[in-house]
Protein backbone atom coordinates (compact mmCIF):
# COMPACT_ATOMS: atom_id res chain seq x y z
CA UNK A 1 0.00 0.00 0.00
CA UNK A 2 1.44 3.51 -0.95
CA UNK A 3 0.32 6.61 1.32
CA UNK A 4 0.47 10.14 0.91
CA UNK A 5 1.25 11.74 3.87
CA UNK A 6 -0.03 15.40 3.43
CA UNK A 7 0.64 18.81 6.53
CA UNK A 8 -1.41 20.93 5.03
CA UNK A 9 -0.25 24.69 5.05
CA UNK A 10 -0.45 27.89 3.14
CA UNK A 11 3.32 29.09 2.81
CA UNK A 12 4.53 25.42 2.63
CA UNK A 13 2.55 21.90 2.39
CA UNK A 14 4.50 19.50 3.24
CA UNK A 15 4.13 16.14 2.11
CA UNK A 16 5.52 12.63 1.88
CA UNK A 17 4.89 9.25 0.32
CA UNK A 18 5.44 5.92 2.11
CA UNK A 19 4.88 2.27 1.19
CA UNK A 20 3.89 -0.19 3.99
CA UNK A 21 4.56 -3.78 2.43
CA UNK A 22 4.05 -6.73 5.14
CA UNK A 23 4.64 -4.49 8.22
CA UNK A 24 7.76 -3.02 6.53
CA UNK A 25 7.96 0.76 5.43
CA UNK A 26 9.90 2.31 2.50
CA UNK A 27 9.98 6.26 2.05
CA UNK A 28 9.61 6.89 -1.87
CA UNK A 29 9.98 10.41 -1.47
CA UNK A 30 8.68 13.74 0.31
CA UNK A 31 9.11 17.57 -0.45
CA UNK A 32 7.07 20.90 0.30
CA UNK A 33 4.72 22.73 -2.37
CA UNK A 34 5.41 26.03 -1.80
CA UNK A 35 3.47 29.48 -2.34
CA UNK A 36 5.30 32.86 -1.96
CA UNK A 37 4.07 35.38 0.18
CA UNK A 38 3.19 38.66 -2.21
CA UNK A 39 1.33 36.32 -4.98
CA UNK A 40 -2.16 36.98 -5.25
CA UNK A 41 -4.26 34.37 -2.81
CA UNK A 42 -5.62 33.35 -5.33
CA UNK A 43 -2.65 31.61 -7.45
CA UNK A 44 -1.34 30.70 -4.20
CA UNK A 45 -4.53 28.56 -4.03
CA UNK A 46 -4.78 27.19 -6.88
CA UNK A 47 -0.65 26.45 -6.93
CA UNK A 48 -1.86 24.00 -4.09
CA UNK A 49 -4.42 22.87 -5.48
CA UNK A 50 -2.53 21.59 -8.77
CA UNK A 51 0.12 20.38 -6.57
CA UNK A 52 -1.53 18.13 -4.69
CA UNK A 53 -3.10 16.85 -8.41
CA UNK A 54 0.23 16.35 -9.29
CA UNK A 55 1.45 14.16 -6.72
CA UNK A 56 -1.77 12.32 -6.25
CA UNK A 57 -1.03 11.79 -10.28
CA UNK A 58 2.28 10.47 -9.83
CA UNK A 59 2.75 8.68 -7.03
CA UNK A 60 -1.13 7.13 -7.38
CA UNK A 61 -1.32 6.26 -3.79
CA UNK A 62 -3.63 4.10 -2.58
CA UNK A 63 -4.64 6.36 0.74
CA UNK A 64 -4.09 10.33 1.46
CA UNK A 65 -3.40 11.21 5.42
CA UNK A 66 -4.21 14.51 6.26
CA UNK A 67 -2.60 16.26 9.68
CA UNK A 68 -5.41 17.86 11.13
CA UNK A 69 -5.20 21.38 11.81
CA UNK A 70 -5.21 22.82 15.57
CA UNK A 71 -4.38 26.45 16.10
CA UNK A 72 -3.98 28.52 19.35
CA UNK A 73 -3.48 31.95 16.58
CA UNK A 74 -6.13 34.03 15.27
CA UNK A 75 -8.91 33.02 12.78
CA UNK A 76 -7.61 35.45 9.78
CA UNK A 77 -4.86 33.01 10.05
CA UNK A 78 -7.16 30.06 9.99
CA UNK A 79 -9.20 31.44 7.39
CA UNK A 80 -6.44 31.21 5.26
CA UNK A 81 -4.74 27.60 6.05
CA UNK A 82 -8.44 26.51 5.91
CA UNK A 83 -8.54 27.36 2.42
CA UNK A 84 -4.67 25.86 1.48
CA UNK A 85 -6.22 22.75 3.29
CA UNK A 86 -9.70 22.54 1.68
CA UNK A 87 -7.50 22.74 -1.41
CA UNK A 88 -5.44 19.63 -1.29
CA UNK A 89 -8.36 17.92 -0.08
CA UNK A 90 -10.82 19.05 -2.91
CA UNK A 91 -7.22 17.89 -5.06
CA UNK A 92 -7.10 14.63 -3.27
CA UNK A 93 -10.92 14.05 -3.02
CA UNK A 94 -11.05 14.33 -6.76
CA UNK A 95 -8.63 10.84 -7.57
CA UNK A 96 -9.62 8.49 -4.28
CA UNK A 97 -12.65 8.34 -2.05
CA UNK A 98 -9.97 7.14 0.86
CA UNK A 99 -8.74 10.26 2.77
CA UNK A 100 -7.87 9.68 6.04
CA UNK A 101 -6.90 12.06 9.27
CA UNK A 102 -5.22 12.23 12.35
CA UNK A 103 -4.21 14.83 15.02
CA UNK A 104 -0.74 16.19 15.78
CA UNK A 105 -1.55 14.19 19.41
CA UNK A 106 -2.47 10.94 17.40
CA UNK A 107 0.81 11.11 14.92
CA UNK A 108 2.76 11.85 18.09
CA UNK A 109 1.34 8.66 19.91
CA UNK A 110 2.47 6.54 16.86
CA UNK A 111 5.33 7.64 16.05
CA UNK A 112 7.46 7.78 19.32
CA UNK A 113 5.00 6.34 21.41
CA UNK A 114 4.42 9.44 23.39
CA UNK A 115 1.77 11.97 22.50
CA UNK A 116 4.00 15.25 23.82
CA UNK A 117 6.76 13.84 21.98
CA UNK A 118 9.03 17.38 20.39
CA UNK A 119 10.17 17.91 17.04
CA UNK A 120 13.42 16.51 17.23
CA UNK A 121 12.21 13.33 18.89
CA UNK A 122 9.58 12.99 16.01
CA UNK A 123 12.45 13.69 13.44
CA UNK A 124 14.88 11.00 14.80
CA UNK A 125 12.05 8.50 15.18
CA UNK A 126 11.35 9.05 11.56
CA UNK A 127 14.42 8.95 10.50
CA UNK A 128 14.83 5.80 12.10
CA UNK A 129 12.13 3.96 10.99
CA UNK A 130 12.50 4.94 7.30
CA UNK A 131 15.96 3.81 7.43
CA UNK A 132 17.15 7.42 6.38
CA UNK A 133 20.73 8.97 6.02
CA UNK A 134 19.52 12.47 7.46
CA UNK A 135 16.59 13.90 9.17
CA UNK A 136 14.10 14.98 6.67
CA UNK A 137 13.99 18.63 6.23
CA UNK A 138 12.11 21.07 6.04
CA UNK A 139 9.85 20.60 9.24
CA UNK A 140 6.96 20.42 6.98
CA UNK A 141 7.72 17.43 5.04
CA UNK A 142 8.56 15.44 7.94
CA UNK A 143 5.43 16.27 9.73
CA UNK A 144 3.68 14.92 6.58
CA UNK A 145 5.74 11.90 6.09
CA UNK A 146 5.07 11.49 10.24
CA UNK A 147 1.48 11.20 9.08
CA UNK A 148 2.22 8.86 6.28
CA UNK A 149 3.76 6.64 8.85
CA UNK A 150 0.77 6.67 11.61
CA UNK A 151 -1.76 6.08 8.72
CA UNK A 152 0.14 2.52 7.65
CA UNK A 153 0.59 1.68 11.61
CA UNK A 154 -2.66 2.66 11.98
CA UNK A 155 -3.94 0.04 9.41
CA UNK A 156 -2.18 -2.71 11.47
CA UNK A 157 -3.88 -1.79 14.78
CA UNK A 158 -7.22 -1.07 13.22
CA UNK A 159 -7.43 2.54 13.94
CA UNK A 160 -7.27 4.40 10.65
CA UNK A 161 -9.43 7.75 11.13
CA UNK A 162 -11.84 8.22 7.75
CA UNK A 163 -11.91 11.93 7.23
CA UNK A 164 -15.67 12.89 7.51
CA UNK B 1 -20.46 44.50 -17.46
CA UNK B 2 -21.88 40.76 -15.82
CA UNK B 3 -20.91 40.83 -12.18
CA UNK B 4 -21.23 37.43 -10.27
CA UNK B 5 -21.74 38.18 -6.50
CA UNK B 6 -20.61 35.25 -4.05
CA UNK B 7 -21.32 34.80 -0.35
CA UNK B 8 -18.93 32.57 1.01
CA UNK B 9 -20.32 29.69 3.34
CA UNK B 10 -20.32 26.20 4.05
CA UNK B 11 -23.28 25.09 4.32
CA UNK B 12 -25.42 27.32 1.75
CA UNK B 13 -22.86 29.69 -0.79
CA UNK B 14 -24.95 32.48 -1.82
CA UNK B 15 -24.97 33.89 -5.26
CA UNK B 16 -26.05 36.41 -7.80
CA UNK B 17 -25.27 38.01 -11.48
CA UNK B 18 -26.45 41.91 -12.04
CA UNK B 19 -25.33 43.33 -15.21
CA UNK B 20 -24.78 46.96 -15.56
CA UNK B 21 -25.26 48.64 -18.20
CA UNK B 22 -24.72 52.74 -18.41
CA UNK B 23 -25.39 52.89 -14.86
CA UNK B 24 -28.17 50.92 -14.48
CA UNK B 25 -28.61 47.46 -12.78
CA UNK B 26 -30.47 44.56 -14.05
CA UNK B 27 -30.38 41.45 -11.85
CA UNK B 28 -29.85 38.26 -13.73
CA UNK B 29 -30.29 35.26 -11.54
CA UNK B 30 -29.62 34.46 -7.76
CA UNK B 31 -29.59 31.63 -5.44
CA UNK B 32 -27.71 28.95 -3.20
CA UNK B 33 -25.11 26.18 -3.64
CA UNK B 34 -26.12 23.96 -0.36
CA UNK B 35 -24.05 21.52 0.98
CA UNK B 36 -26.27 18.81 3.28
CA UNK B 37 -24.71 18.20 6.86
CA UNK B 38 -23.31 14.71 7.26
CA UNK B 39 -21.84 14.77 4.63
CA UNK B 40 -18.50 14.09 3.95
CA UNK B 41 -16.38 17.35 4.07
CA UNK B 42 -14.41 16.77 1.35
CA UNK B 43 -18.07 16.57 -1.00
CA UNK B 44 -19.34 19.31 0.53
CA UNK B 45 -16.25 21.20 -0.63
CA UNK B 46 -16.32 19.47 -3.97
CA UNK B 47 -19.81 20.67 -4.39
CA UNK B 48 -19.05 23.97 -3.76
CA UNK B 49 -15.66 23.85 -6.03
CA UNK B 50 -18.21 22.64 -9.07
CA UNK B 51 -20.89 24.59 -7.90
CA UNK B 52 -18.89 27.75 -8.47
CA UNK B 53 -17.47 26.43 -11.61
CA UNK B 54 -21.07 25.58 -12.78
CA UNK B 55 -21.89 29.36 -12.37
CA UNK B 56 -18.86 31.30 -14.10
CA UNK B 57 -19.11 28.77 -17.05
CA UNK B 58 -22.80 29.75 -17.28
CA UNK B 59 -23.21 33.05 -16.50
CA UNK B 60 -19.75 34.16 -18.05
CA UNK B 61 -19.42 37.28 -15.62
CA UNK B 62 -16.90 39.77 -16.31
CA UNK B 63 -15.89 40.27 -12.74
CA UNK B 64 -16.41 38.37 -9.52
CA UNK B 65 -17.00 40.28 -6.40
CA UNK B 66 -16.64 38.27 -2.77
CA UNK B 67 -18.11 39.22 0.09
CA UNK B 68 -14.99 39.19 2.83
CA UNK B 69 -15.33 36.76 5.83
CA UNK B 70 -15.27 38.69 9.40
CA UNK B 71 -15.31 36.30 12.08
CA UNK B 72 -16.20 36.50 16.07
CA UNK B 73 -16.87 32.95 15.79
CA UNK B 74 -14.24 30.10 16.60
CA UNK B 75 -11.10 29.08 14.85
CA UNK B 76 -12.92 25.37 14.26
CA UNK B 77 -15.81 27.48 12.19
CA UNK B 78 -12.90 29.67 10.26
CA UNK B 79 -11.67 26.80 8.92
CA UNK B 80 -14.81 25.57 7.23
CA UNK B 81 -15.26 28.60 6.06
CA UNK B 82 -11.94 29.50 5.08
CA UNK B 83 -11.97 25.91 3.10
CA UNK B 84 -15.31 27.01 1.42
CA UNK B 85 -14.27 30.74 0.49
CA UNK B 86 -11.20 29.08 -0.90
CA UNK B 87 -12.83 26.29 -3.19
CA UNK B 88 -15.26 28.86 -4.57
CA UNK B 89 -12.45 31.84 -5.58
CA UNK B 90 -10.27 28.69 -7.11
CA UNK B 91 -13.56 28.11 -9.30
CA UNK B 92 -13.44 31.84 -10.00
CA UNK B 93 -9.74 32.40 -10.39
CA UNK B 94 -9.61 29.37 -12.59
CA UNK B 95 -12.26 31.45 -15.30
CA UNK B 96 -11.11 34.72 -14.60
CA UNK B 97 -8.47 37.45 -12.91
CA UNK B 98 -11.02 39.38 -12.46
CA UNK B 99 -11.71 39.36 -8.51
CA UNK B 100 -12.76 41.38 -6.04
CA UNK B 101 -13.60 41.19 -2.34
CA UNK B 102 -15.77 43.76 -0.35
CA UNK B 103 -16.57 43.73 3.59
CA UNK B 104 -19.51 43.77 5.11
CA UNK B 105 -19.16 47.28 6.20
CA UNK B 106 -18.55 48.32 2.59
CA UNK B 107 -21.42 46.47 0.89
CA UNK B 108 -23.65 48.06 3.71
CA UNK B 109 -22.04 51.67 3.16
CA UNK B 110 -22.36 51.08 -0.97
CA UNK B 111 -25.99 49.95 -0.41
CA UNK B 112 -27.82 51.81 2.03
CA UNK B 113 -25.25 54.81 2.53
CA UNK B 114 -24.48 53.98 6.03
CA UNK B 115 -21.88 51.03 7.38
CA UNK B 116 -23.77 49.75 9.81
CA UNK B 117 -27.47 49.03 8.46
CA UNK B 118 -29.18 46.05 9.64
CA UNK B 119 -30.53 42.93 7.06
CA UNK B 120 -33.97 44.08 6.50
CA UNK B 121 -32.28 47.71 5.21
CA UNK B 122 -30.29 46.51 3.41
CA UNK B 123 -32.68 43.84 1.73
CA UNK B 124 -34.94 46.41 1.11
CA UNK B 125 -32.36 48.37 -0.64
CA UNK B 126 -31.58 45.33 -2.69
CA UNK B 127 -35.46 45.09 -3.79
CA UNK B 128 -35.35 48.42 -4.82
CA UNK B 129 -32.72 49.07 -6.46
CA UNK B 130 -33.02 45.94 -8.79
CA UNK B 131 -36.96 46.32 -9.17
CA UNK B 132 -37.39 43.13 -7.40
CA UNK B 133 -41.13 42.21 -6.62
CA UNK B 134 -40.21 40.42 -3.56
CA UNK B 135 -36.76 40.57 -1.19
CA UNK B 136 -34.48 37.95 -2.20
CA UNK B 137 -34.27 35.24 -0.02
CA UNK B 138 -32.17 33.28 1.73
CA UNK B 139 -30.07 35.82 3.29
CA UNK B 140 -27.32 34.49 1.71
CA UNK B 141 -28.14 34.98 -1.43
CA UNK B 142 -29.37 38.09 -0.91
CA UNK B 143 -26.49 39.26 0.34
CA UNK B 144 -24.56 38.01 -2.46
CA UNK B 145 -26.97 40.04 -4.50
CA UNK B 146 -25.79 43.06 -2.85
CA UNK B 147 -21.81 42.41 -3.13
CA UNK B 148 -22.51 42.41 -7.19
CA UNK B 149 -24.33 45.53 -6.89
CA UNK B 150 -21.36 47.15 -4.58
CA UNK B 151 -18.65 45.98 -7.14
CA UNK B 152 -20.88 47.53 -9.66
CA UNK B 153 -20.85 50.81 -7.99
CA UNK B 154 -17.65 50.92 -6.85
CA UNK B 155 -16.90 50.96 -10.38
CA UNK B 156 -18.17 53.88 -10.89
CA UNK B 157 -16.56 55.52 -7.96
CA UNK B 158 -13.04 54.14 -8.67
CA UNK B 159 -13.05 51.74 -5.75
CA UNK B 160 -13.02 48.51 -6.57
CA UNK B 161 -11.05 46.76 -4.45
CA UNK B 162 -8.62 43.67 -6.25
CA UNK B 163 -8.03 40.36 -4.55
CA UNK B 164 -4.91 39.84 -3.40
Amino acid sequence: MIVLGIDPGYALMGWGVVESLGGRLRLIDYGCIETKAGEPMQHRLMALQQGVRDLVNHYQPDEVAFEELFFAQNVTTALMVGAARGAAIIAAAEYTENLYEYTPMQIKQAITGYGKADKKQMQQMVKMLLNMQEIPKPDDAADAIACAITHCQAGRMSQQFRMK
